[in-house]
């Protein structure tokens, strides 16, 4: 798994830190963490996004796109999911398909990291139920947040398309799994201006 | 001001795109660029944050914190407020006091860049609103997420200590500027553990 350096927690996990210290040492890992899938393409190093960055786009995609088109949903809690949703990768690393892991594995390793990062804080119990809750895709706040995942993916991928002149339509299959007529609609509107490269 | 390429809306700001999708190019540059204050103290472009890593780490640091500590405030609008406190970074860069700017001719330069930002999207009123709570610093969670931004960078600062084995105190002082016990006792566990860097 490539990152920018070796994770920030080892400077002072043998210090007994505060709980919060902790978790920030922990999660500061997520901008020295290469989005794999991007590097597995060509995408520079010096250009290549961290989880960190996408959690970030994410959440305020997220935001926007809520407030604008899905009012019924609970916003804070979308908000909350997004912030979430990848910080076991401080721990696991960002898996894409060319690493062979099975989902039963991936599942339990981020399980662990989970409860590595977040069961020293005070509302930590809960913040594992929000990320269960985006794991089992039951409820209308997950399947929002996991499909805003996707669209930041073909977002950030046609970005790339632009800088490196390169065809990266293989992420915009995506698009098929997301069953919602509002995000459809912008994926068409971004396939217009992908067109005109 | 150094950034990692050129604004990506520029790929397609002659096309007439999707509210959603221009803003979504705008706000990527905000993975390009810098913490110019990083730089500025030697830290390698490579390990060098960008303001979209520090939104992220903001955000997540600010909803946890309130989270434990601060129940009577309006998590929800601090977590939206985190997210839009940088924003207009995408066009103005990110100014530090080498920049020697006024503090009038940057207030007027980010107004600009967030009606640039905002004023096309469905609920972006609201966003400037927010924004200019936080700049106005008047109400609780507005000094709130003030004072997290100013953890974010000490935390930020005493993890560049550890991995370039050098002095970055200055950076430090800024918690004389936070009259809160509790944020003052997060400073003071982390100082016992950078004394025996």
């Amino acid at each position: 798994m490539e990152t920018k350096g070796d994770p920030p927690i080892q400077f002072i996990q043998d210090k007994k830190p505060n709980p919060i210290i902790e978790f920030y040492f922990e999660l500061a890992q997520l901008k020295q963490l290469y989005r794999q899938g991007w590097l597995q393409r060509g995408v520079a190093r010096q250009r290549c996004e961290s989880v960190a960055e996408h959690s970030f786009s994410l959440t305020t995609l997220a935001m926007i796109v809520a407030d604008h088109l899905f009012p019924e949903l609970n916003t804070e809690k979308i908000m909350r999911m997004c912030l979430l949703h990848d910080i076991a990768e401080a721990y696991t690393g960002d898996f894409t398909p060319q690493h062979q892991i099975t989902k039963t594995e991936k599942q339990h390793l981020e399980q662990q990291a989970m409860e590595q990062l977040l069961a020293k804080l005070a509302r930590g119990a809960y913040y594992i139920e929000l990320w269960q809750e985006y794991e089992e895709q039951q409820t209308p706040e997950a399947k929002f947040v996991k499909n805003m995942d996707r669209l930041d993916m073909i977002l950030q991928a046609s970005i790339y398309e632009y800088i490196y002149k390169k065809d990266l339509s293989e992420f915009m299959s995506a698009i098929e799994k997301i069953n919602c007529p509002h995000i459809q609609k912008i994926f068409r509107d971004l396939c217009e201006i992908r067109e005109s490269i």
